[in-house]
Order: C-alpha cells, then sequence, then structure tokens
C-alpha cells in the first residue's frame, strides 16, 4: 500500500503542470470564447494536441501499450496525480488524448477486438486523429439497471441491425466523432440467460440511419462536445463489426468501467483542489462588516471540512488506483464504487461552499465552480447512480458479515 | 396565529388552479420552444395576461390598492397559497402580473413616488403595460454589505449624473422593461452617515449611456427576461427622478425587500410540492433489480423527509406572512430571514432527491427539476446570501439572551 | 388552522411558569441529590404535587373528563405550551400528574375500561395515588413490528396466565407503581388475523410472579423511576383484567400512542428552547483567542440554524395537536409520525450544539444538557422507530400519488 | 507513502489478536460485572498485565526506548493496527501498557524528565507498576485556549506551591494511580511572555492538599479509573519536582499531545469496525414487516457508508502516523488536527447507525454501543474541541492561498 508518488512520477507532473502553465491556461479565454459561440475549439485543441503529442505527454491514462504506440504507459496509480491535474481545466483531457469515452473504448478495443478492427478504430485513436462515442444508456429506462436497456442488435444475413435510442453519447458532436460503440440486445429468446442478451457493436458514425438529434444539456450546460441524444433507425453493419463474441456485452461493460470511473475521480480531486484555492483566495480578498471573510469562523471551518474531505477522499482514490494495479479491475469492484460516490459527492460539497464565498459571481460562467457544481451533480448518476455503487458496497460487506457470523458474540455483555 | 385559508382565499385558489390546468399548462411547452430559441414569449404571455386581468387574477401580491387599481388585494398570508399555486410554473407570475422585480417595484413606488413618478411608472406596472428592473448588485463588490455598493448617483446641475456597472439586474432582456431603480452613493462626503449615503433613482432603459451588456446565466441558465449586466455611463437623469429623498437608500432597500423575499419561499413551497409529486410518480414508474424504486426504504425516506422538510417550511412560511400582516415587514425581519434561508435550503434538498430518483432525465431540460434545482441554489444569494441572514437571526437572539441573563441558573445542578 | 394560544391558555402558561419558577426549579438541587443516591425523591414530589393539585395544574394533558375528575380539560394544541414549559426540567411532568406512561395508560383505561377496572385502576391514577407502567416492548424481539411481541396472554379457567419478558417499562421502580398493561398474544391458532390475535390485560404489580429483575439504563442514565426489566412467570390474574375484548390489543396500541407521542413532541420543543437559551447565555460568558464565543460567525450559525428548526417544529407540532383535535389521533396519524420523527432529530441536533459550546462541561451532569442529548437519542426509539414512522409518511405520499397519476405530464416539456 | 503493514506488524497484529480472543474477551463480561459494581477490576487487570508482559505485548506505543525498557519499539504507523485491534475492548488498552494519560505521561517524562525523576517515575510507568494522572483541564475556564488556565504554581522557598481545580484527570480513581502532572500558571508578572508563563510539576498524588473530590460521570457513564475532579490546596512539592524548566509548560503540552491525540483516533477505527460489525451482523438477524432489515436499501445504504467513511478515516490516520514518523509530531500538527476531528466524528456517525439498527437494545449498556456513542461524543472535545482543529486546519490552508494569490486568474474567463 505505498502511494508514494516516484521520482518518474514527480517528473511527470512537473512537465504536466508546466505543460499547463504554458500551453493550456493561456488557451482557457479563447477556447471558452468558441465553445460559447457554439463552435468547437479545434483551431484551439489541434497546435495544442500535437504539442502535447511531442511533449511525450500522451495515453497517459494507459497502463500497458503495444512497442510502437505512444503513450506513458503509467500505471492507475501513477496516472491519478496526472489527471488531477488535467482536471483543474476540465476541456484539457483531449489535449493529452485522455479524454472520455475514448479512454474506455480504447481499453475494451484493446481487450476484445480484432486486428481489423484495431487497425481501423483503435489506431486512429491512439494517435488523436478520431474520436469515438459510445452509446449505452438509453432516455425511456431505468439505465442503472443494464438489463433494462432494449437497444436491439439483431442479425439479419451477413449484417446486423440495430434499433434503438440512446443519450448521453458525450462527444457525438465532436466533429472528430467517427465510432459508436453501441450496447443493445442481440439475443431476444425467452429462455436467453439475462447476463448473455446483449452485446456490444462497432458502428461508424456516418452510417445510414445514425442521427444525433439533439444535445442534451446537463444542468443547462452545453457541452463543447455534446452529451447527445443519437437515434438508430435500421442501422445495418457487417458481422465482423461485432466486439467479442455475440453475448459478450455484459462482461465488456464490466470491464470497461472500472478504470474509467476512476479517472472521474481523479480529475474531482484536482477540481475540489482548484475549488479550495479559489474559495480561499475570495476569502482574503472581500470584506463584508467590517472584517475579511476569511477572518469569519464559519468560513474557516468550510475551508477545514474541505481540506478534510479532499484529503480522505484522494487517499480511498489512490488506494483504489493501488489495487487496482496489483490485482485487476474486477478484484477492485467495491472499492471503485466507493470511491466513485466519495468522489461524486466531494465535489458538490467543496464546490458548493466556494460557490457560496463567491457570492453571486459564483453562479456565473466567469469563474469555473458554477460548471464543477452543476457537473458535480451530474457525477452522481454518471457510470451508474451511487445508489447502485451503496449496494454493491453494503452487499461485500453483509456478505463478509455472513462468513463470520457468531464470532462478536463476547463483545456483549450479559445483563448483571 | 390562525393560518387557515379563508373561504375567499379558497374560492381564489381554486379559480387559480383552473386558470393553471386550462390555459397556464397547455401552453408551457410552446413557452419553452420559443424561449429556448432566444424568442421572449411575448406571443404566449400577451394573450394570458389579458385573460387573466379580465379573470381578475391580477396584481394578487399587493394587499393595499388604490380605489381605482386593478387587483385582489389579498394580504401576505392569502397571497401565500396563490403563489405557491404560481411558483409550479416557474415562467407564470408575469401572467398575473405578479413577477420579480416588478412587484417590490411597484410597492416602493407606491409608498415613496410623488404624483408625477407614479403616473409615469407604477401606473403603466399596475397594467402590466411595461416592465421595470433594480439595479442593486455590484460584479465588483461583495454586495451583501450594501455600503460596499460605490455606483455614484452625484448631483450635477437640475440633474443627476449615474456612473457604475450592476448585474443580475433581472428582466433588462424583457421587451417591456422601461424602467430601472438604480441604487448608488449619492454623498461622498468623508463624514457622511454610512446609512446615508444612498439613495435610489428612477432612470429611464431607454437613457443615453444605459447599456445592457450582456445577459449573465445563472448555472449556465439563460432566463427568458435575462439577469443582466448593465452599464450606466454618464447617465443624466433631471433631479426629480431621485426616488424619496436622497440618502433614502438604504430606508428604501429594506422596506423593498421583506415581501419581496417572502413572495420567493411561497413559490419554493409550490416548486418543492411538484418535486414531491413527480419523485412520487416516477419512483411507481421505475423498477431496477426486480423492485420498483418506490418500494425501496431509501427512497421511501427521501419521500418521508421531503413530505416533512415541506410541510414544516411552510408553517414557517405562513407564519412570517401572517406577522408581516399583522405587525409590518420590518418587525418581522427576523422572520424573514429565517424562512428565506430554509426556503432556499429546502428547495435544493427536495429537489436534489427528485433528480436522483428521475436518473440522468432529472438534468435535462426534459423535467422542470434541472431548473428548479439551480434556481433554488441561486436562492441562497438572491435577497442576501443565507449567512447574512443567518446572523440577523443571531443577532436578535443573543439580544434576547442577554436581556435574560442569570435566569436559568436554576437549571444547572451543583455537584454532589 | 388557528394556532393562537387563547387567553385561557396564556392565562395557564404563565400560571404554569410562576409555578415552575416558585416551586420546581427551587427543588431541582434536591431532586438530583437524592436521585443521585438511588432515592426516589417522594419527599420532593408528593408536597409538590398537592400543591399543583390545589393550585388546579392538574391533569393537564387530558382533554375531556368526567364531571368530577380533576383536570382543567385542555385540547391538545391548549396542552402543548403547558408540555413545552415542564418540559424544561424533566422530571416535572409527574408534580402535574402528567408523565408517561401514566397519560396514555389513563387515556386507554378511559376509554376502554368497566366500571370496575375505572374504580380500581383509573381513580387512583386520576389523583396521582398511584403510578403505572405499560409492558410493551420485548428485548428479544424487533418490536416497532407489534406483529413480533411473543408474551403470552392464555387463558387458564377462570384466569388468563402471562408469561413473557418486557423491557424499557417506565416507572417500575417507582414506589407508588401498582399497575402494569401488558400486551401480548391471546390467540396462538395458526389462522388468526394478525391483528386480532393481542391483547392488553391490567396487572397488578404485586402478582406473584410479576419482577422487575432489573433497571435498563439508556445511555447509562438511571432514570429514577427505572426503564426495567419485568418477567411475568406463570402471572395469573382473572378473567375480568382483560382490557377491551380478547383481540383488541393491536386497536388500543394505536389508540393509546397518538396524543402520548405529541406530548414526548411538546416537551422537546421546551427542551430544545432550554438548550438555545443556554447555549447563547454560554456563548457571552466564554472567550477563547481574545474573542467571546458568541463573536464568533460558526457559532451564530449554531444559534440561528437551532433557532430556525425549533421555530419550524413547534409550528408542525401545533400543526398535529390542532388537527388532532379536530379529526381524532387516527386522522392525525401521518401527522403524528412526521413530528415524532421530526422532535426527535432536533433534540439530538440543538442540544448536541450546546454541548459544544459548553465544552467538556456539557458531558456533566453539572449541566441539563447531557441528560437531554442522550434522552433525544432515546426518542428515536421511543414510539417507534424513525424508520417506522416515515415509513408511514412515504407510504401515504405514494398512495396520494398514485390517485393523481398522470396529472403533472404537462410539467415536461418535450425536446426541441 | 507507504501505509502497507510490514510482516514483522502483520505478525504482532495476529499475535495481539489471538491474545484478544484467548484472554480478553473470555475477561470482558467479568470486568464489566465488577465495573458495574464500583470495583476497579484489578483482579482481571492484573494476570492479564503479567501475562502480556510475559508475551512481549507491551508498551506497544512507544517507537523509541532505552536498551533495557521493555516494549516493541514500533512506529507510530506500525502502532495503529495494533491500537485498532486494542481499541475494540475499550478497557484492554491497560493490559498492554498503553492507556491514556499513562502514554503521554511517559513521554513527556521520556524526553524532558531529569534521571532521579525518571528513576522515581518513568520506571515504575513503564512496567506498569503505578498509572498516573495529568491535570490540564479546568472546571471554570475556557481549557481549549490554555492561556485561560489558572491554576498556580508558585515559588516558594525551596518549594513551589500549588493552588487550582482541574477536572477530567482520568485515571485519578485507579488504585495505582501515583502521580500526577500538572499544568499551571508559574509566572504572574504582567509583562510574561504569554506562552513561557506556564509549566508542568510532578505531584505525588499522596501529598497533602491533593483531593480528588469527584469522579465526574461523562454523559452519565462513570470510568472505572475515574475522570475526577482533583483540587489542589496549598500542595507544596520540592523545587525540583518541576518538568523541564520553569516557563516550558505551553511546550511540553504541544510535545505531549501529537501521538496522544492519535492514539485515541486509532482506537476509535477499530471502534467502528467492531459497530459495523455488529450492525450487519444484526442486520440479518432481525425481521421486521416481512422483511429482514439488511435486505432494507436505507439499512444497506447506512452500511455501505460507513465503510466508505471508515476506510477514509483509517487512511488519513495512517497518512498522519506515517507523517508523524517521518517528519515528527510537530510538523505532523494540521494532519493531527485533521484526523482527529475526522474521528471523532466518524466514531458518532457509524455508532448511531448501528444504535438504530439495534433498536432499544443499542442504548442499553447489554451491547458496546451506547458506550462507543458516547465516547465518540466525547471525544469531540478530548485533546481540544473540534473548533480548535478546524481553524487549525483553515489558518495553515489560508496561508498556503496567501503565497499562492493571484496564480489562478487564468481559471476566470472574461464574460464574452
Amino acid at each position: 500500500m505505498d502511494f508514494e508518488y516516484s521520482p518518474r512520477t514527480k517528473e511527470y507532473v512537473e512537465r504536466l503542470e508546466d505543460f499547463m502553465q504554458a500551453h493550456i491556461l493561456p488557451a482557457n479565454a479563447r477556447f471558452h470564447e468558441l465553445a460559447s459561440q457554439g463552435i468547437y475549439p479545434l483551431e484551439v485543441l489541434e497546435p495544442l494536441k500535437a504539442r502535447a503529442f511531442e511533449a511525450g505527454l500522451w495515453n497517459l491514462f494507459m497502463p500497458e501499450l503495444e512497442e510502437d504506440d505512444p503513450g506513458t504507459r503509467m500505471t492507475n496509480l501513477e496516472y491519478a496525480p496526472m489527471a488531477e491535474v488535467m482536471g483543474r481545466v476540465p476541456w484539457c483531457s483531449e489535449v493529452f488524448n485522455c479524454s472520455a469515452p475514448d479512454t474506455g473504448n480504447m481499453e475494451i478495443l484493446k481487450r476484445f477486438a480484432t486486428p481489423e478492427q484495431k487497425a481501423r478504430w483503435l489506431d486512429p485513436l491512439m494517435i488523436g486523429e478520431i474520436r469515438s462515442v459510445v452509446g449505452l444508456t438509453e432516455p425511456d429506462t431505468a439505465s442503472s439497471d443494464l438489463t433494462n436497456l432494449s437497444t436491439t442488435i439483431l442479425p439479419d444475413g451477413d449484417h446486423y441491425v440495430i434499433n434503438g435510442r440512446k443519450w448521453f453519447s458525450t462527444g457525438a458532436k465532436h466533429p472528430n466523432a467517427k465510432l459508436s460503440i453501441v450496447f443493445g440486445v442481440s439475443d431476444r429468446s425467452e429462455d436467453a440467460d439475462p447476463h448473455r442478451k446483449h452485446s456490444f457493436i462497432l458502428v461508424p458514425m456516418d452510417t445510414p440511419g445514425v442521427e444525433v438529434v439533439r444535445d442534451v444539456p446537463i444542468m443547462h450546460h452545453h457541452a463543447p462536445e455534446g452529451h447527445c441524444e443519437v437515434v438508430y433507425r435500421n442501422v445495418r453493419v457487417p458481422r465482423d463489426a461485432m466486439l467479442g463474441q455475440a453475448g459478450d456485452g455484459f462482461m465488456l461493460a464490466q470491464a470497461r468501467l472500472g478504470p474509467g470511473r476512476i479517472h472521474h475521480c481523479m480529475r474531482t480531486i484536482g477540481q475540489c483542489e482548484l475549488a479550495l484555492e479559489l474559495m480561499c483566495e475570495r476569502a482574503m480578498e472581500r470584506k463584508t462588516f467590517g472584517k475579511m471573510l476569511a477572518d469569519n469562523a464559519n468560513i474557516q471551518d468550510w475551508i477545514a471540512q474541505s481540506r478534510m474531505e479532499i484529503d480522505a477522499a484522494r487517499l480511498l482514490m489512490l488506494q483504489t488506483a493501488w489495487k487496482m494495479d496489483r490485482d485487476g479491475a474486477k478484484a477492485a469492484r467495491v472499492d471503485v464504487s466507493m470511491i466513485k460516490v466519495t468522489a461524486a459527492r466531494l465535489q458538490t460539497q467543496v464546490v458548493d461552499r466556494a460557490m457560496q464565498v463567491f457570492g453571486a459571481a459564483g453562479m456565473t460562467p466567469d469563474t469555473p465552480l458554477s460548471y464543477l457544481w452543476t457537473w458535480g451533480r451530474a457525477m452522481r448518476f454518471l457510470d451508474g447512480p451511487d445508489e447502485v455503487h451503496m449496494r454493491v458496497v453494503a452487499r461485500s460487506e453483509l456478505k463478509n458479515a455472513k462468513s463470520r457470523h457468531g464470532a462478536n458474540a463476547a463483545h456483549f455483555v450479559a445483563p448483571h
């Protein structure tokens, strides 16, 4: 359980921080200016991507790579502080080819795609040439229970035919989005094993029948790349577009979510650090009723509370990354659920306090806080609502308790 | 302390509810369709306003009126359930000429304006012909302490010259916004009494130098009527545009805020009722892991908790309205602070639970929840941040304690 | 919904407050001195009871009485402020013949006892000659679900024979405790209606087989009158000791709990007022790091928060009392559940803050706070745990939602 | 930042757990039986101490020792899991010579006592022959600010004369308590440096004028060893009883508190694990309304929440121990404050949930929960109230923010 950052990690963090100062932060205002006009800021991003690629700050999230693949080959534990740094500027992950859902998509393509599928999709993703989408959540079903999902992927001669409606397909509005990885029912037989009924299939975005019907704002916020509603109407793809075997959907969904979930949590820690920094700085600038905000004991309590919560959450996150590195994502399943719930709550809590110190300005797009706060709330749904993850943790705990039954009898004291 | 709704109130509530069903709700989708295109939905509102005027559902918020003024002459206590009903559809207050900041503006004009000022501004406001704005909060000052505000209103011959920057001027984007009531420093002398240095002045929106520079979104949400940043550059108005006497600013600001604050709270109660209704209905429609959401004990706890909080908050709100009717806004100052804090928190809490039951859909504009939640958060700043109101309550409590000093000695038990 | 205290109520409150000042508070130290030595302070109580009886401050809790019965015949709403006042000194309810479980016992005896039962038990209870006990909760069953209770009350010739173990029988250690009203299974047949299987029976405390085996401390606190564990071993009572009909147990338990539950809540409000008063007074006496505690914004927030919570809870309590007076305890069932949960939480929260202001002294018996805090925690179990009451509230809310299904469709906005 | 337990630690934990199973838990009931009769259970403790000494499970808390001293020489990080295990049975620390306040007292004696003082007091403490007391907190002062403390330690010829009243002197009722280390003002001159005015002095408990006036219960709980009020009336001790130099009091108080504070936190983690285990086990045993408690989603949420909070707090505690080992107690001051606040809150929260699952039984001494809960509340005062520690954390954070001022400007986006 050694969470110390290695010399290599420290050096990389420093390089990344330098890059942020030199290149990302100076571009921040321009990014938002374009985005607010509805223009995807490729003119900001493309030169930065080239520069990051050159600087070797690329594919930081991917622990294992083929010999020729560009990337840093960091463990999850090593990636954690990098993701923290990137999290401070929400749009910048793309610069380092580390943005969702590409990260998760690259991971399952790497593990489960055929050589042909890899050549067509993984290779351009690895160098940031294209971007990708995942089609999972559906508007009219309680999607936290994957067995509820109803999009169909049905064989028809040499093809599969896809019909359904997905939403929250992040990135579908991105000008470079070329691939959608779609989850759906491939076996409709009554007696099918409910965990072998679904599959993932690779759908080129330009296939006839794929329609991005709208960009769904999250708490009124339109992400530049979109969290889109996408309709699939009689979309035909050849048989070899299936990812893994038909029926592998559940297994792939599980494999896909582990590291992706924790990446969000890592960025959260960085975003909460930023919010705490801003809160402290603001509290030392503002005076009301004859006193600096920072001299009020309630605001000091908020600051202290935030520091305690952030530090505890970071350690939980590092422990999860470390366990994932050592034992694999599956073994760390309960840990992932724990940090997922913890991080999402952390973000709404810490940023809420920072906003309150900022006053009305905290609600405006002039500060990063309103976005961080609403995004924190969204994180309580992302990759499964809190309640699903709490259930995972509780069931694991109860299972342990069962195996220990009776062991604590001596702690009870007979009446005397 | 009789909060029972009178027969008259009950009859009015019923008429209002019928109006909502018959006219407001059927127009809801169209309103949002236009608003989302950046068009102020006058085509929806104007016919509804005419109809409401005719139906006598007009100026419901105004307890006292001149003989000829249109309106219902309801007390604050009588208005409470009306505001609850209107709160359920956030845009509809305008239909009944009950929307902020017109309500507060009409109140101070009624009490403090000269006959000429009334004829020019109050009369058209009373019949919904024009709308108005208030210029209070400033972007670069901690505005919760009004002594910090720095816009200047300085005499220059027969005129006052106004210079400054205001934001969160609600309604400045409204096509009918004709009047801005601006707060600023009218006495810059060193030895001026800090509570007699400021004034309110009446500024026609079309005066040269008044510029609406942008609409500031609140948590990414652009209100159709705008929460605007407005710059006043060498704006000249004649001397008789002063509201009350020079130096009356503080006194007017206090007078203005009392009832206005509680109107927000009344609407909150209605909005929380709506959120609770939606939460229950959704919980009975959705199934995960083989069980309806409504059958889960955690969701039942959220429902019960919400009901308890709403009922308690409503009673606190009714008590404040009743006290305001009986003793005046000034005497109810501590009560207003209490309900203001309570209501804003209530809204974020109850709506947060409802969103969680809705899953991802709760974050989208397809449901009213995301707006109600972010607006609830904004309410924690509106008319003063929570902390300022808590301070008012605490100081009142400590003052009482001082007068009682020593009375509780017998509750302490000497060691034995 | 008129909660205003009537002139009669105000006069009674004043008389009661005078009595507290003149007689109860001066006896407070002596009461605790004796109690801490394990002596039930009858020498303190009996003269005070005589005085209260004479002063007409007697049986304040009982709304309806026979012509000759002593008492004030107050409604629940009128009783509320009286209970608040009494609550401030936890032991003093007995002085006014208003202490649990006598109050609940008198109520069901009054409604359901035979003339003979009344003469034997109710009459001496009404004049404070004896005290009584209720045997409901059992140590080895989840007693919040009454169907779990397993003590047996089985017919045997002209008698019933009672076997079982009860605990938290409040008052069983009181020197005047003469009667135990015991709840148990009177019908063990397989096909018995689960809500007609149980009965209440009247058991003289001196019946052979009744054994008070221990006084169970609540959070280490031994109540002077005891919360006792009582064993019933082959206890034989004549047939006419049955209260109501065999099988009436459930119905009587429901009837018994309504007003009793709300009495606790009324006292809670008074106790929270006391805690808030003490907190304010202490905060103005103590200085740390060069500043009075009362001048710290965090402590001001605690004070304000407490005031807001107390006022809201009091209104909820008054509304429940008012509804109970108007519509009966059964109709107010959901309200009773709401105030029960609200009050218990209130007490732990408000007193917790007060303790923190007192520092270590708050944990000692020198202040009333440690008792009020642990008792507040106990209230979360008393008369049913929070979760059972939340369930009642949620089910009522869901039932309402069902009847309204679809009515809110227009609040959803079609995607555009 | 390597928190992995070393093979040596793991072996020791196993040995300690075996000892607990074999010797401590079987003695638990007898310990409480004696303690509840007011007898200090030396007959239970002394044989266990001899056995633990023999087994080498002795002075586990003490990182550095002289060559001949008995003990394990564990770092704070190594001690952490040992303290967790011991924490599960609150009275058992004494068996391993690891109980407060002896631990803190041994530490300062070791660092600051003269050889003569060591021979007289430290040596018998090290082998568990005697026990000791610390006299710090005073009943009539806000003791969280040490400058408020007013007991005097004044030179008079060859002696110091001590006058004052201390309370919460843990262990003063212990039959082996021989030494009290008393904190007081040794320099009353007006112009004295406020941080050089106080001293610690070594007072034999049998010195004339030392009187243990009462044992102060904490939330009604009388600790077997007592948290006593001790009066010092003209207590004369020779000059060489001074610990360190006159005026060293502050410095010694700081040195004393570091590790002692974190020992409490370590035990808390173990106690919370126990509470969570008991909660899970109980939830699988109890059925209400046709369902096991463990199958209710609200109870599952409590379980999951507890697991998340415990794991995060443990990591924070381990990090503090690790930092203390590496950089010293002073460098870890802010960390100690953070874990101190976190742990105390954790304990009340986790145990509160467990109690609720236990129902009324949770409030009784039959389970360990009521003690753990009230003790958790006491921990919010122990070694300084939460608010003092929050202040330490906030001031450190604000200091950092000051040094960084302006660095975050690019995160703000100019209005567009």
